[in-house]
């Protein structure tokens, strides 16, 4: 029990040393391969960027004992920040203390929301985010991350979080742009897709093995910062108009309390769920896809309560929403972490870092920064997905559409809630009107096959059809529909067989249609029967009086309803 | 193309003398017995009696002209008089000009809704209310409706759209009791309780035949409204404090027009919406019986139309909200209506009595109406329903239940909303955690059964598994950790095939699941295989990438799999 909700106690046991040097390497190649993320991505949300460190530090221990993924890696990321920028600009402006505290707030809600689900067992919640939804939702604000990266690359001022209100802006700066800045900021961004697209490679070509030259090749924004860094002080950048990061407070993360405010928090409480179902999404597939490769398994509920524990942790500790992150993910994957041990260490790393290093961070150009999230976020717009969907699917691509679209123009909170209702709508939709076929009987076998599709043998006093879909509210009265039809088109009928191969649920509401349609064609002196109902739904059917109220029979198979009805009607002749 | 959006040019070139004589004896049949309910409703409303009347004419010559149903009669109805009352009194204060004007456009805004969901042919909008939502809903107005009317029956004053509000309010003015009231009251109620209980046996007693005896029992309110008349203008009974219906303007419908104010139009959109859908769901149904009752067809998106016409004309002629009414379609059903020309007669037969005969209803007592409305409303409280719900379904009591408890708490509004979220929400949890079995060979046969509950063989290399659920994004995710659950727990595996025969959809994300369980289970060297997928599914998959990349084969059967993977086990060994 206790196991359940501390999945440390299942792997601190059997720790060993061995275990203890992988994370150790892992989480010291984490904490600073992360700095440089970490401090945009505060950026990003509007916030300072040391904030971004904090919710670096004890977030991660708090995962390290909750979480069940072995190699997550929980921070700040690009798509939960974009969000929080949102969110909190509705609410405070960005630079005043009231910003920094919704920001704890809108970590507190978060973080409560996703302990509440994972203690509830609700991370099923999640799934009703589609696929193409989730893709469409990552490209657009992909999209309206780089447009707002394109600010600090051209060294000018735009704000906004919709697609108009951003490029706007920018037009509206566009002869301000900042040559120092621009080449700063082109340089960065050629460097790191540079390293990106042939790194590796290079890197293979001078002997080192593949692993080894992954990682190296991920080293790129970390060298990036570096570089600039240096530059931008020797040649005191920030006195020609480039914009740094400047004075960041050193010190351990400060103890924070997130103000009891209730119009505040109501105010919030809507982002916070979106940035707690969005942030779980991407954390749980991740962390399922990284688990399959080593067959691990980990348990979306308890990865709940982590994400949880973590947005807690952040709310008291200066920190922002977070979640496990993409990057530092497959960073402290490839670096070889085998438990959430590197968590901690890599926190232990970042804490060193905020405690010690924070006066090198001065100089480190913005530009820099907005390169690298450009480069790795761009990376999500998934283009051949679209077209992909398209191909497949106008009802998935719909939805799709629907969410690329509000979330550019309408901004990220419309865009998902609209793609989600939309993608539940069409669902809805299409097994409202569910696939049936009249079927005949292949001559010779036991087989039956629609009668519009293959050459089959029928008898004009009995129509057999087979229902391709589960019978609930939403396609009861459709059924009722197609057998009045039927009926109606065929005043021969003397007998009407159901084939429920494919119904895998049968709800009150077409439970009464059943009957509806039994007792109508009864009027209309045609016996209705039932073929190849599953043990589940003829349990259920047990406990209602329709099966007493039935006029025909329940067959086990197509053919024996056929053999016996045929012979019923051929002697009545 | 004329005659689907006309339908009377397809009954009226064929329209003899014969059916005119039925149809007209039916018109007069029901102008007679309509006339109290129709002052009854408008009351419930809140609005005078008149526009009762008013909402009887014009509406049902529009439903002549555009309705499908040979049978329907529309009108006002119980429920609707009540989600109007609650409507309107949200925006203005009854007896008001406002209240009189925000009617109009309530029935102008239902009647737009429901032609343009009609012309759309978005009918399917009505399946999401499911039968339970919709008798726990008619169950509970029901309850609100008869405690409304207690009021009336005791000569006190009650408002109030809730259980709460309006008990309070009785409960306050019980002292008041008013005896001759309440005495006339009673009267009416065991009058009118004892002839729907024994007037059909006692009519047939006499030798009277069958359908007229009904019809017969069925003048029940007419006769109570005669009598109680007639008693309260010889005794004065107005002037010993017993409230009667006054002063009633004679004269055609007035012409109104429906005011423009964008404001109020806002704030009736979601009450119009709801209205629309009820009514469409009560007068649908009601039609569809009765039409399969006689081998008729109705056209439901065509009966959009012809209640939103009946709609549009009662907005302008000074009217309601109107739809097909459960007594006044009975009533019209067995005096022998043939044609909607039935309609038209009895808008004539009600056009004269407003025209000449409201000087006759001034005496009418209100108590008497408040009978006529508890007797007939409590015939839709449904307690074995309930019953037998909670007993086929613990989700669809669930659903009924809420709806019941919000409606009686918290309103028509907010029940019927819930209600239809509620039952949304169960429906997509339930297929979102999908039944599946592990299946084995019934020895020495082709069948393929649940291995918990059949004795079967089975080859411990191999796993089959049988998905009794379409794969949509809600249980994408759910399959696959099914799937990694499965393999975890199994490292002998090589092959894993699902069977397929209950999936109706692969949607997007159902296929992205699938790519990874195929790619994940290859990392693990396990082989993915299908059968049994159905031909639409098929044609689908055959339009993305998965096939090519499927590690296994697509097998017709499930015997097929079988005998090829075991043989392929077998030589492996």
């Amino acid at each position: 029990m206790l196991k359940r909700y501390l999945p440390i106690l299942t792997w601190l046991p059997h720790y060993t040393r061995r275990l203890a040097g992988a994370d150790l390497l892992a989480g010291v190649i984490v904490s600073i391969m992360v700095i440089p993320q970490s401090l945009a991505y505060a950026l990003l949300a509007g916030l300072p960027a040391v904030v971004g460190l904090y919710a670096s530090i004890l977030p991660l221990l708090a995962y390290t004992l909750l979480g069940t993924s072995r190699t997550l890696a929980v921070g700040p990321v690009a798509i939960i920040a974009l969000m929080t920028g949102a969110a909190l600009s509705g609410v405070a402006t960005p630079g005043t203390p009231e910003y920094l505290q919704a920001a704890l707030v809108l970590s507190l809600l978060s973080g409560l929301m996703l302990t509440a689900m994972g203690l509830l067992r609700l991370g099923f919640f999640a799934n009703f985010l589609s696929h193409p939804v989730i893709a469409g939702f990552l490209s657009a604000s992909a999209v309206l991350i780089a447009a707002s990266q394109a600010a600090h690359l051209l060294g000018i001022e735009a704000s906004g979080f919709t697609a108009l209100a951003l490029v706007a802006s920018l037009a509206g700066e566009l002869g301000q742009t900042h040559g120092p800045t621009l080449l700063m900021g082109l340089g960065c961004l050629a460097f790191l897709v540079g390293i990106r697209q042939f790194g590796k490679r290079a890197f293979m070509a001078m002997g080192l093995p593949a692993g080894f030259a992954a990682l190296l090749t991920r080293t790129g924004p970390v060298i990036a910062v570096i570089v600039t860094t240096l530059l931008s002080w020797q040649l005191e950048l920030a006195e020609r108009g480039v914009a740094v990061i400047g004075a960041v407070p050193g010190g351990l993360p400060p103890l924070t309390l997130p103000p009891l405010e209730v119009p505040l928090w109501q105010r919030l409480l809507v982002p916070a769920l979106l940035i707690s179902v969005v942030g779980f999404v991407e954390s749980i597939s991740m962390a399922q896809m990284l688990a399959a490769k080593r067959r691990e398994r980990i348990s979306p509920n308890q990865e709940l309560v982590g994400l949880g524990g973590a947005n807690v942790a952040a709310a008291f500790t200066g920190g922002m929403p977070v979640t496990g992150g993409l990057s530092r993910t497959v960073i402290n994957f490839e670096s070889g972490a085998r438990t959430p041990m590197a968590g901690l260490f890599a926190a232990l790393g970042i804490a060193a870092v905020t405690l010690a290093l924070t006066p090198l961070l001065h100089h480190l150009p913005i530009a820099t920064l907005a390169a690298t999230i450009t480069v790795s976020i761009l990376t999500l717009v998934d283009i051949p997905l679209v077209r992909q969907t398209w191909r497949y699917s106008r009802s998935d691509f719909s939805a799709m559409a629907v969410t690329i679209a509000l979330t550019l123009v309408e901004g990220v909170e419309a865009g998902i809630i609209s793609g989600v209702a939309l993608s539940i709508g069409l669902f809805l939709y299409r097994t409202s009107r569910p696939h049936s076929a009249l079927v005949g009987r292949i001559e010779g076998t036991e087989h039956f096959r629609s009668v519009h599709r293959h050459q089959t043998e029928t008898v004009s006093h009995l129509a057999m059809l087979r229902i391709d879909e589960s019978l609930y509210f939403a396609n009861a009265r459709y059924l009722e529909d197609t057998l009045y039809a039927l009926v109606a088109s065929r005043p021969e009928l003397d007998h009407v067989v159901l084939i429920c191969s494919a119904v895998n649920l049968i709800d009150a509401s077409a439970l009464e249609s059943l009957e509806a349609i039994n007792a109508r064609l009864q009027d209309s002196s045609v016996t209705l029967h039932l073929a190849e109902v599953k043990g589940p739904v003829m349990d259920r059917l047990k406990h209602s009086d329709f099966l007493d109220d039935l006029t025909g029979r329940v067959f086990l198979s197509t053919y024996a309803a056929w053999v016996e009805l045929k012979r019923q009607s051929d002697e009545a002749r």
